[in-house]
């Protein structure tokens, strides 16, 4: 029978270098003759992208609808992207998954722990992540690093320090409380250090 | 002090006769001299219209993806529209709302109860309607007027008569469970005889 893949989510603020990292890590993983699936959220199937289009689309919802649609977005992403790949003996990494609602909606926007709890029950049904790495940097650097990018700030940079330390806050809480599927990673030195950093935190874990 | 508006819902299966009666009971309330407003669901503010685009685009959700992101639609509905209205004193009449979810996408789709009882907690924060309206008639009596409006047949009229016979029970369930909130209206006489008989309901259940 086939060894089922494993399913591995980066989480962390803005400017931590989610994206870069997940490449590396999808390309070192490729390196150790694993197939590899690399995702992102909101999106990562086709009714999830749309909703990812409706919801950067600056409709106005209030935290609670975002969350709302935020966990369709992920069922939908988790029962035709995730469940099958993995099924399939494929690694699966997810540049963000359900750590960043507790977060951003949660923590950020202040929509009751217990609330969000709720939806990830029904939407997940106990499915969660084999191992989550949390980058870790302090806001001004993050915040620098986005700015640096060049592109128009989204809708969450364009917000004031005291949200993305709640952010952050949040995220370190989250690691602290389930130690045994995160793993803190300090996204201050470089992206090499970083991706060595992980790769050696990733073949630990998950020989 | 403004007196704050009722919430009337209607429910009910296909060709139950919603849509006009929700109509009519509108031209009712204005009658008595009451502001009304009438609405619809999936839909009724821009986001939740976004909403209900993709949710008849047929992007293939499974039920639990469809509930959360109905769920996600009737809170900006909520939020954006209904509560505002109330607030203002407006009457607010829409053609179907939460029960439409627990009938539809739980007894029709196999959706345990209570994970849409646990969303329904989450987007609605124990709002409910004043009044709900459950038209009831037999399946094929309401599959057969489906067929007659001369449209081409939605996702769900295309679906057999033992998932839309789960859906008349469960609205015969809902009804019996919530006799404070629900009336049962027989849906089998002409559209004159059911308009007179929702007036004489809505005038003496909401004076």
């Amino acid at each position: 029978m086939q060894q089922r893949g494993r399913f591995i989510t980066l989480e962390g603020g803005e400017g931590a270098g989610k994206s870069t990292q997940a490449r590396r890590l999808a390309a070192h993983l490729a390196a150790r003759g694993l197939p590899v699936l690399l995702t992102r959220e909101p999106g990562g199937a086709p009714g999830a992208e749309a909703m990812r289009r409706l919801l950067l689309g600056g409709q106005g919802l209030d935290p609670v609808a975002e969350a709302l649609l935020v966990f369709a977005a992920r069922r939908d992403h988790l029962v035709t992207t995730i469940r099958p790949a993995l099924a399939a003996g494929i690694w699966v990494i997810s540049d963000r998954f359900a750590d960043s609602t507790r977060a951003y909606q949660g923590f950020g926007q202040g929509v009751a722990q217990a609330a969000i709890e709720q939806l990830a029950a029904v939407a997940l049904e106990g499915f969660a992540p084999d191992l989550t790495l949390v980058l870790d940097l302090p806001v001004e650097t993050g915040m620098a690093r986005a700015r640096g990018r060049g592109v128009a700030a989204d809708r969450y940079e364009r917000l004031d320090t005291a949200f993305h330390q709640r952010i952050r806050d949040g995220f370190l809480g989250i690691a602290a409380a389930e130690p045994g599927r995160c793993a803190l990673v300090d996204a201050t030195p470089g992206a090499d250090a970083v991706a060595a950093r992980i790769a050696t935190l990733v073949d630990d874990r998950l020989p």
